[in-house]
């Protein structure tokens, strides 16, 4: 087992991996000035297939996390948008040669959305707090987009 | 001004308008049995352009609410999918010959999400209660995407 300690989200930190969808950076005023808007801060790529949108509903997990598989999906980005507050952890990894290299962890808060690229190794939807309910926008379509891959030596992720 | 009693968000009631996306329905388990996937709940519609994902950061607004204005696009669909916890008004019409027929409001609790189908009337994101958070999936292209029609007689809309 080796053990983790998740580090804050951060568009720069998690930038190999993916986006990281917040507020903070240009926007425009809609509304009669009732409302920022944000635009277009996700990379959808989805190859061969058509973009969907789905709920997932996560159980809560406890920490220390023991995470002992990564996947990734090849034929599409996979966006994780939380819904009624959460904090959720993300572990994700660089490929080395067609399976992971060393994991790095991730804490998200509830202002925060993630886009995981397209075939890049994650974890599973992971909340730690609050509601386990998170839209998701990724692949519909046939064909296989599941990899999967499991660890050597686990992971135990503090955060 | 008319008056306009906002009802419950559901599928059925929204249908002409739209989807609501929400739990209840048929899911697939994944994880290890840890979550529930509930797949393919919105139908994108976007025209000419692709699909972005933006934030909305909208104030929260107070009830009576007063509503002079509906917009519609053309070119596409329009998700909201509320972050944090928020109630949410949502006002429609149906089309009569170009414009707003006669509105029908609904508030979303903080676990819907919805879908306004392209082409559809409907007014400003509203938030009421929670955080004015939303992530929005709509289109991102050149080319007008924006009809608005002021009303004759505004509508004023309780919960």
């Amino acid at each position: 087992m080796t053990d983790l300690r998740a580090q804050p989200l951060t568009a720069a930190a998690f930038a190999p991996f993916g986006e990281v969808i917040e507020t903070g950076g240009p926007f425009v005023t809609i509304n009669e000035g009732a409302c920022r808007r944000y635009t277009d801060l996700a990379r959808f790529d989805i190859v061969d297939g058509r973009h969907g949108l789905s709920l997932f509903a996560a159980e809560i997990r406890a920490l220390p996390y023991e995470c002992g598989l990564l996947e990734r999906h090849p034929l599409g980005s996979q966006c994780f948008i939380p819904m009624q507050g959460a904090r959720f952890l993300i572990i994700v990894a660089p490929d080395e040669g067609g399976a992971p290299g060393t994991p790095v962890a991730f804490v998200a808060e509830d202002h925060q959305s993630v886009n995981i690229a397209r075939n890049t190794w994650h974890g599973v939807l992971c909340p730690i707090a609050g509601s386990g309910l998170f839209a998701v926008i990724d692949r519909i379509g046939e064909g296989g987009n599941l990899e999967e891959h499991r660890l050597g030596r686990p992971i135990r992720v503090t955060a």
